[in-house]
């Protein structure tokens, strides 16, 4: 077995006998093997990734570290699994199954004399398990950071008065993916005016005009690991009003990008940024929490928010994007991600954040 | 409340007091909404749309046929409204519901004195109900098709030897979202070569080269609904058995469209175009189903294949795509997607089938 699963392994609850993995990105993390179904079985002698005929021959190529076993019969397959390793109790991703997948597996498992586990604790020990990055997976994560901002330097001349946000946003995507990234690592933001309000604005047929603020929240995905990014722009002009808010955002970020360190708390962090914008008079504008871990999910653990007790450890990756939203006005984020070190953390954006005029 | 919740109240079983819809889908059949996250909850009495803050605004003005919720704490709200409608027994969507998130409304429901139904029977309800289609939606189908055809007919100039398939699949997308897709049906499938022997092929690094099949199935999605097409050109020049084989497709796709009509099974259909393939020598060399359901997802009820017992209906929307694939040389798959009538079907793709060489 590789190091990851007799991690797993060692860190399951002494009575239960195995683990049975179903989500894409848990999987991949323990084996290395992209597929969009597949079942990783994890007992106490051996781990066994089970794939259908598509996969069967490209798995046995790549996988090393557990047992790669084509099924036709899924049921037949992991049936004579769970009766040869003598499972007894076993339990299951509750964030992953349905209702209806569980269903089956329960009924299955049933039959082959085990009882199924279906809370949420084996998503929290592999999420613990995930939260700190190997040096392998953050350089990942800089290519498709690299790939990012490389995509919205080379699309900034493309904007103009007259252009659409859901234009932006896909030839932003266009020049991602031409760059090599699998694909983008949720549905790129980029809304301008009034809806620069709105955190969660999706791009529409809204056009760019003189004296907008545009929001650019945009990442790629790179060998199965996310980036996250936000940079606020203005086009044209910009109101002193504008101008202040932008400003107080830049400081409450800098502020929580200098609070991150090891051993630091989660909502020491938000702290620091938060705090920032509520003495500047902004307190009701910035809604959401600071920050969140980042990987091959695009929203992990940690979050760094105001309850959040959990310790930073060097290794975490997480996002730092405090933001000011002004209803019927504008909005302003500005969002890095960053690895958090001994002394601090190393930021893996590097594009300015000085308020930029379009 | 609108026709299509009073038809899903009628068909809720006599036990059973209300239902709790989550997936986007299904969602967004019922309230016309879109939203990446709320709650239909269907009683005796209402249908309630449960949104939070970030979608309460839009609800209120876009909703008709049920009454919009705005929540903050959702546990409190659905707890409010359930103890008002008297429910004692709530359905929840088997396919939709995650365990944790099932755990979390059991419990809830529990507290307000309701149990769960956690089967799939709701689902099979509501696919039974979704699988007719208005023609409203068939001509949001239309329309993705529609965009489907002009993207494939604008990038075929792009195809030249030595291009890559994963640049092909993205110039297919860029000119779909162009012409106002919403985004792709499915991770689009543009493979060439040997690989065209694979169903389910991923557009790699493989590049184009005279005598390559290309196999293109691909499909745009518009206003919710999903289009479906495949189409198997070839490069530069065929041999003799490439040329076979794809006339030996082209006749049983025909053959499948022809039985196509209300009345008739869908087995009968998968029938007609698998017999034409294995009575010309390629049993062993189609092993998917013949086809199967298009609407608000890309894979729908029915299924089209040789088990299904399934008669076909007026406004059922299916695909007919019969393939043959040898291992090793080359597969051919000719798609289309077709909408069931009395006296046949309604072909919603237009673009010929004839052996095309580019």
């Amino acid at each position: 077995m590789n190091e990851r699963l007799l991690m797993l392994q060692s860190m399951l609850p002494d009575e239960v006998d195995a683990a049975l993995i179903i989500s894409n990105t848990n999987r991949r993390y323990f084996t290395d093997f992209v597929s969009s179904l597949g079942y990783l079985l994890l007992t106490r002698r051996d781990a066994y990734l089970l794939v259908d005929s598509r996969y069967c021959e490209a798995a046995e190529k790549q996988v090393s570290g557990c047992e790669v076993k084509g099924f036709s019969s899924l049921s037949d397959k992991l049936s004579e699994l769970l009766r040869r390793d003598n499972v007894r109790k076993l339990m299951l991703e509750g964030s992953a199954f349905t209702l209806n997948e569980a269903a089956r597996i329960i009924k299955l498992a049933k039959e082959s004399g085990a009882e199924c586990i279906t809370t949420d604790e084996l998503d929290n020990i592999i999420s613990g398990q995930r939260i700190i990055k190997t040096p392998d997976e953050i350089d990942k994560i800089i290519l498709a950071q690299r790939i990012t901002e490389n995509a919205l330097k080379s699309t900034l001349p493309y904007i103009k008065e007259g252009v659409m946000e859901r234009d932006i946003a896909l030839e932003l995507e266009y020049r991602m993916r031409r760059a090599g990234a699998d694909g983008i690592s949720f549905d790129l933001i980029v809304i301008a005016g009034e809806k620069t309000s709105m955190p969660h604005g999706v791009p529409g047929e809204n056009r760019i005009k003189p004296g907008d603020f545009i929001t650019f929240d945009i990442g790629a995905l790179c060998g199965g690991y996310h980036s996250d990014m936000t940079r606020t722009y203005a086009y044209g002009f910009v109101s002193d009003k504008q101008r202040r808010v932008y400003q107080v955002v830049y400081g409450a970020q800098k502020l929580g990008l200098e609070a991150v360190r090891s051993g630091v708390s989660c909502r020491a962090v938000d702290g620091a940024a938060r705090d920032y914008i509520y003495h500047a008079g902004f307190e009701g504008f910035f809604g959401h929490s600071t920050g969140h871990g980042v990987g091959l999910d695009i929203h992990e653990a940690p979050t760094v928010g105001p309850k959040s007790e959990m310790v930073l450890q060097s290794g975490m990756v997480v996002t730092v994007e405090p933001g000011i939203y002004l209803p019927g006005e504008f909005g302003v984020r500005i969002e890095d991600t960053v690895a958090v070190s001994t002394d601090g953390c190393i930021n893996l954006s590097t594009l300015s954040k000085e308020l930029t005029i379009l």
